[in-house]
């Protein structure tokens, strides 16, 4: 292992200082990732798929690469960030409500109390999300989830939200873009909460988010026509739903997929089913001291990478740096 | 009336004649296309909303316009093509099924019987593509499709069905995205149907196409995923679906929307509800010598079009020629 290790090291070293001016031109665009087997994985994959005289090239309009969300572009721990955006709008709601003081779910919101929402999960998270966020607006809720990233600050790191975005990943995501890639985010998160954020924060376009959303209706007026969100689940996008929804929004099989948990699992076979070459990674959260220390995916998921030879990338070791800001 | 027609005439014969080289090269797209007021109003819209210095200008990341499909990029007549790509399959399955010569649907397609399909409508219909097109991967049922046309030819003109795309509108398509415009497919018709020839056809991309889908089931196998289509529906897309569909797909209102019948009502509306400029047209089937007379929708889609100014595009008056090659 040591020596395979050593091997790729070299490979890596050998690559950034004998290649041509593209492949260091590609390894400029991921400064804040160390040079690690993972970082040289992520560089070989898309100088051969981009070598247009190489085995491997693959034209421009096949290159789709799939990233999961919350856990694999920023962080999902203590709460995943759309959870939080539930829970600081039942506290600015509360004053409206003071009934909610003593009635469960909002008394647990109102009183931090995490071991309760922990033991109450789901039910507890629906209730408090329809009456967060249910019966207004798209563009209504956009203003709303902007407001909180504005202002909502991360309990453990005192960051907001937004600058808690890994910073290895959006290189990445600029160094596939830049060579021509079209980059989709693919999440179980609520499609309408992401698209407040991913086209500034991740550089994603509005129409390469994916997501799960509640159901929709439509408000006809005179003069307007306004999507409005229901209590009512619309579409779940997570596990195999990922690569359903991969079809229907953009037609092929990505080249590159990227993900955290068991609910990639699908997304990530999808991707490296294809005859060509293909990429997969997951993400470990194994950095107790700069974020959290957590497994990403069961057994399972362990065992399938392994098998398949999934890149897996580590926090602690392959990311320099992780946030663009530093905490408090 | 004449006199306003005559008045845009003599303007669209100003803008052709004294315009700046810009205007000239944008009407150079639409050769197909006569000097009708109809292309003065297309040509002004993307003059103004493309004009940085202008009052009505849009940035081209809201450069949006949407297409519906039958009937307004390709006949519908006799039958949608996707009908007649079910009844194709049919005759081609039927040497498997010597049971069908006496059995209903089946035997009213294999005796072209168009009378007791038409009485006998949608469940027909259904059981017909249930038959057809169900259980099978979608890359198989691209594969049928792309069969079907390269080799089906349409009953009246005896052209193959990609070569009656009415040019008109693929020349304005190629003009908007020249213009930096993002254009979609918005179609009630089927979404893997669509993709089989829109990219070479339309010249839009597989992600732009939205439309109805059966729903999907994976195929997962050790080196595969394969997305199936079942018999059942998945998604319909007409109408208020829609307007909904091209929120989940492309998250923001078009600006320029194309359709040809009620269902396409809602998705005229969104796109003339925002604040900026912005363009609905309706194609009109009025050509019973080079096409079909047949009425583009219902008396509340002809009130509404005029009362919201909406364009009517006339395939008599506005197209030169309507397809790339002559029918037998």
């Amino acid at each position: 292992m040591a020596f395979r290790l050593f091997i790729r090291i070299f490979l890596l070293a050998y690559l950034l200082a004998s290649a041509p001016a593209r492949s260091l031109e590609l390894a400029g665009y991921l400064p804040s990732w160390r040079d690690t087997p993972a970082k040289l994985a992520l560089l070989e994959f898309v100088t051969k798929v981009t070598d247009v005289e190489g085995d491997f090239f693959v034209p421009p309009e096949r290159r789709i690469a799939v990233f999961d969300n919350d856990g694999t572009l920023w962080s999902e721990e203590p709460w995943p960030v759309p959870l939080e955006f539930v829970f600081y709008r039942i506290r600015k709601l509360s004053p409206e409500h003071p009934d909610w003081a003593n009635e469960q779910p909002y008394k647990a919101v109102l009183a931090n109390d995490t071991e309760w929402l922990r033991l109450n999960g789901r039910g507890a998270f629906r209730q408090l999300s329809a009456v967060a966020q249910a019966g207004i607006s798209t563009d209504q809720y956009e203003g709303l989830v902007q407001e909180f990233l504005a202002n909502a600050r991360h309990p453990g790191t005192g960051l907001r939200y937004a600058d808690m975005a890994y910073v290895p990943m959006l290189e990445l995501i600029k160094l596939l873009q830049a060579r021509e890639f079209e980059v989709y985010v693919v999440s179980g998160g609520d499609l309408d909460f992401i698209r407040a954020y991913a086209p500034l924060v991740y550089g994603v376009a509005r129409a390469n988010i994916i997501g799960s959303h509640p159901a929709y209706k439509l408000d006809v007026t005179a003069n307007d026509v306004q999507v409005l969100r229901q209590s009512e689940t619309g579409s779940v996008n997570v596990g195999g739903y990922k690569v359903v929804n991969i079809h229907v929004h953009i037609g092929q099989p990505p080249i590159a997929a990227f993900g955290n948990s068991d609910g990639d699992l699908q997304m990530l076979r999808y991707a490296t089913s294809g005859d060509g070459l293909s990429l997969a990674a997951i993400l470990d959260h194994d950095d107790g001291q700069r974020e959290f220390a957590v497994s990403s995916g069961s057994a399972r998921l362990a065992e399938e990478a392994k098998g398949r030879r999934w890149l897996r990338i580590s926090m602690k070791h392959d990311f320099d740096s992780i946030y663009r800001v530093s905490g408090q």
